[in-house]
């Protein structure tokens, strides 16, 4: 397998910590998003979303999403399970990861790619050119805003998000909560129980990545 | 269990089609989204993102979110399996069934939700007030159009989206395909094998739904 990854970049940050989380060792690819290397032919022919991260199986075959690499990952190394151990530990993991998507990281994209001059005519990932939005910068960051306040809410009473351990859900909360700095969007002084879990979860080597 | 459902709705339609396809059976509970009845504050404490597709489960947990809620039933359901029979099946599975939502079904969300009068302030599904955006309505519809494209070229000498079977990727596509509708985006002409494939999938029983 190959791990196409960009050190800088969110996204394949999750699938990084997911990595070693589970203590295997992947050779990395390194694809240079600050000079586009996603849309060159080569990598859009592996990909034709343009996006990193992305997992190169051994018979050839890509996938490119970051559930998806998580979920085969899992099966083929099961332990520490990261995904939960049964059905329902499963369903949870996955709804709130949704969720954390939705609601959180990509509010925070939202936010950023359409302030940012570098994304001008790139406002939405992939190779098709989309402007930016204005009033999506707002909106982003309301949604964000709102994500960290229903986040510490859940954590009320919780050291992990869900399972009562470290699931795929804490880290992409983790990496949403961090990736909102690039939007100066921090952790509030009354979210008390969202900067506790913070501290745990960043203080694992895995965030170190 | 109970299946929170509303009959007008693309989003439960995708768990609909995917609990009929299993040959299960599960009492249904209509949310009428039509009166709102998803703000209430006894749907809002079951699930505070106000959202329909959810599940209840026999000991009164509730999972809200369409993928979480089918991986839950193809743990206890395994046959026929709709999500794939091994690791890198799930993989393509999972893959494509994020790609069609985030640049299919959500592209059309973006577009209807944006011009529809009957969600000014309602512009994002959720209990927070959101305005509508006007530059989403035709943004939502150009990445939809760029979808049925994609979609039509993948489907080029393929009867199904993955793994040579019927699975949650063609429920997710098939609903959105129809969804689509109501933004007047149809199959083109020259879409044909989208429009082949589109034939073949709505003419499965749980296509009715």
């Amino acid at each position: 397998m190959k791990f196409y990854d960009y050190h800088r970049a969110p996204s394949p940050r999750r699938v990084r910590m997911f990595i070693s989380e589970k203590g295997i060792d992947i050779p990395v690819v390194e694809v240079d998003l600050r000079h586009q290397a996603q849309f060159n032919k080569e990598y859009q022919d592996k990909n034709p979303r343009c996006t990193v991260p992305m997992l190169e199986l051994d018979d050839g075959e890509y996938i490119h999403d970051t559930l998806a690499i998580c979920d085969y990952l899992e099966s083929i190394y099961p332990e520490p399970p990261l995904i939960g151990r049964d059905a329902k530990q499963r369903a949870r993991v996955l709804m709130w990861y949704q969720r954390i998507v939705d609601d959180g990281f990509m509010a925070v994209s939202e936010s950023f790619r359409n302030f940012v001059k570098g994304y001008r005519g790139h406002a939405l990932t992939g190779p098709v050119s989309y402007d930016q939005i204005p009033e999506l910068v707002e909106r982003g960051r309301r949604r964000a805003e709102r994500f960290f306040e229903d986040l510490d809410g859940h954590l009320n009473g919780r050291e992990y998000i869900v399972n009562n351990t470290f699931t795929l859900a804490d880290i992409a909360a983790l990496v949403t909560v961090d990736f909102a700095k690039a939007i100066k969007l921090d952790i509030q002084g009354r979210q008390s129980n969202l900067k506790k879990w913070h501290e745990l979860v960043s203080a694992r080597p895995s965030a170190q990545l």
